[in-house]
């Protein structure tokens, strides 16, 4: 007799339709992964009998389903605590409501699988309530596993090496990391390590927000939060107890005397008006041979008084996070065990297909570990 | 009740210790790790009972240990086989007749986690044999598991990257890396992108070797087979039906007229005859600003003719592995998900302590799924 799982997914966005793509196209699997519910925001596709879903026509279906069908996170949690089977939350949005209710249903036995970054970075309170909930896996109560590759650098393989060396017995020194895509792309094209063209921080932001690269509404990539939602995750995965995103210094790119505007278009229209301090940075990092980078950092040394920070920093050309390119992420861990080179790992840290692959590579681990 | 796993460690070498070093300050584990059976080629502590084996003394207490005590395979697997509790085979050794009988350990439910290359970059047949007689997770058969983390790249996230790559649906277009501490650390030396001092290969050779970077007997290292042992496994795992680790082209960095050499010491004092071969390939690479590194490669692009291939490789002064330190490895995974920017891993990959982390995440992650 094969083993299988159920899978109850949430949010079917760019994410949550590339995560429903793969999962379909699953190679040589031996574990049965059967999907009893796809739900967005305002309505949901549910097995009432827990078989699986017809998936051919999904999409179709979704958008023809009544608002009628659409769950609350209780709703949500009455119908997974009575699954026969083993059952996987994929928690492929970035709402915070839902985010909430994590230790209800890691507590109730049902295991997650997630990018959404609040759940882990929002108040300390919650991530301790998370971990708490989750199976320690001390045996006898059925408790939930909960993933979150994808909740820094998408499917790269960084939580996953995080945790090992913890795990392992290894001590964490230092984390430094360039983790926004829209940010990585943005400096690599403003600060290069050859004689390149020198070009304008704010032609630099605009061609990004043309490229699809920013939010639609730039400021917030360029506030850090997102950088600082991910250090928040690393930190307190290396030890730390970090209250929340903002209780750290966060450097944000927005110009001060731009910080009361409201409207995209008058934001983006008075950017110019400051290219010369940004300027001045790049052109006093060229004159010593480095480049801009803006980073993230945890740094767990003696006597260090920020131990977690973001915001732009400089580079030696010859530095790996120097010769970085297009959007790509970077992350280097420097440990006890590694010494003075540090483990680094580095690709693409966006997009919706390496995200949904993080989030499947965890799916698959968890079942693994609790398919039935 | 919590939960426990048997362990069972052959080879108590510089990895073995390590890893039971590791193993023994595992931090906040909620599975219980009992070491029932400690052994080298020559004599063994074994625990009749099943229970425990006191680790305080456990170097002397083999050292003390008869030579009766010395188990064949076909001791251990006998012995295993009644375990109470599931168990898994840590083999810390280098050795091909034990890799010949992890078959039958796996058939008999025996999981096992190594660094042991020998198991998976022999003859096609043994490879295969392994991986039938894995479980395959299809339900009650009871099969042990197989984990290798630390057969290329010591503990850095290589095999579970390709694997995670892989089972999620990505497609591997090319890998390339440099995977030998030792040949990584005479490259980096010989041939740098900067301007500096022009050193003779041979120079650099004797330097590793004094090092302790090399092999007692550096031909070892220079054959190039340590390579094509690791490029054989990625590419198995990459879906290609590799016959043996001598079945495709590995340059040798041995002087030809040199191949009839016995004695090490004849062979050191002759190599600097040589220095004009090597020195006039990085003079060339330097002429157009390349550096020259020693290269594994699989290709599973369209009309490649060698899809695995060991050797010299010439790069930019600005690629990733031109700017690589000491004896760092290197890998970059370039995939369909990934698109023209490669995944990269990077960071010491060899060691004992690196590679008994390796091989302690591998247990760690078999006993999440199978301890009882």
């Amino acid at each position: 007799m094969s083993r299988a799982v159920n899978i109850a997914i949430v949010g079917a966005g760019l994410v949550g339709s590339a995560f429903i793509n793969s999962l379909q196209s699953l190679r040589s699997s031996s574990i049965a992964y059967n999907i009893i519910l796809i739900a967005r925001s305002s309505k949901a596709l549910v097995s009432k009998q827990y078989t699986p879903l017809p998936l051919k026509t999904w999409s179709s279906d979704l958008a023809a389903a009544s608002s009628a069908s659409a769950l609350s996170p209780g709703d949500l949690a009455a119908y997974l605590e009575k699954s026969p089977l083993p059952v996987i939350l994929v928690d492929n949005t970035s709402n915070e409501a839902l985010a909430r209710v994590y230790p209800l249903f890691l507590q109730q036995g049902v295991s997650i699988a997630t990018p959404n970054k609040k759940a882990f970075s929002s108040e300390l309170g919650l991530w301790t309530a998370i971990f708490k909930a989750a199976a320690n896996l001390t045996g006898t109560e059925k408790r939930g596993l909960v993933y979150h590759e994808s909740t820094v650098g998408a499917g790269l393989p960084i939580i996953s090496t995080l945790k090992d060396l913890i795990a392992t017995g290894d001590e964490i020194v230092k984390i430094e990391g360039i983790v926004s895509g829209t940010l990585s792309y943005i400096f690599n094209e403003f600060s290069t390590a050859g004689e390149g063209e020198v070009k304008k921080f704010s032609e630099v932001v605009f061609k990004a927000k043309e490229l699809g690269y920013t939010e639609p509404d730039p400021r917030e990539d360029l506030n850090g939060l997102d950088v600082a939602r991910k250090l928040t995750i690393l930190a307190r995965l290396s030890g730390l107890e970090v209250q929340s995103a903002t209780s750290f210094p966060v450097q944000s790119l927005i110009p001060k005397a731009l910080d009361s505007v409201e409207e995209v278009s008058e934001f983006l229209a008075r950017l110019p008006e400051y290219d010369a301090e940004t300027e001045e940075l790049r052109s006093d990092a060229a004159a010593q041979g480095k480049v801009l980078r803006f980073v993230g950092k945890v740094d767990l040394g003696d006597g260090v008084s920020d131990r977690v920070k973001v915001g732009i920093e400089k580079y030696d050309g010859s530095h790996p996070f120097a010769s970085l390119k297009g959007s790509d992420n970077v992350i280097a861990f420097y440990t006890k065990r590694y010494g003075k080179n540090p483990l680094i790992v580095q690709g693409a840290g966006a997009g919706a297909d390496v995200t949904a692959m993080g989030v499947l590579a965890d799916v698959i681990k968890i079942a693994e570990r609790i398919a039935k």
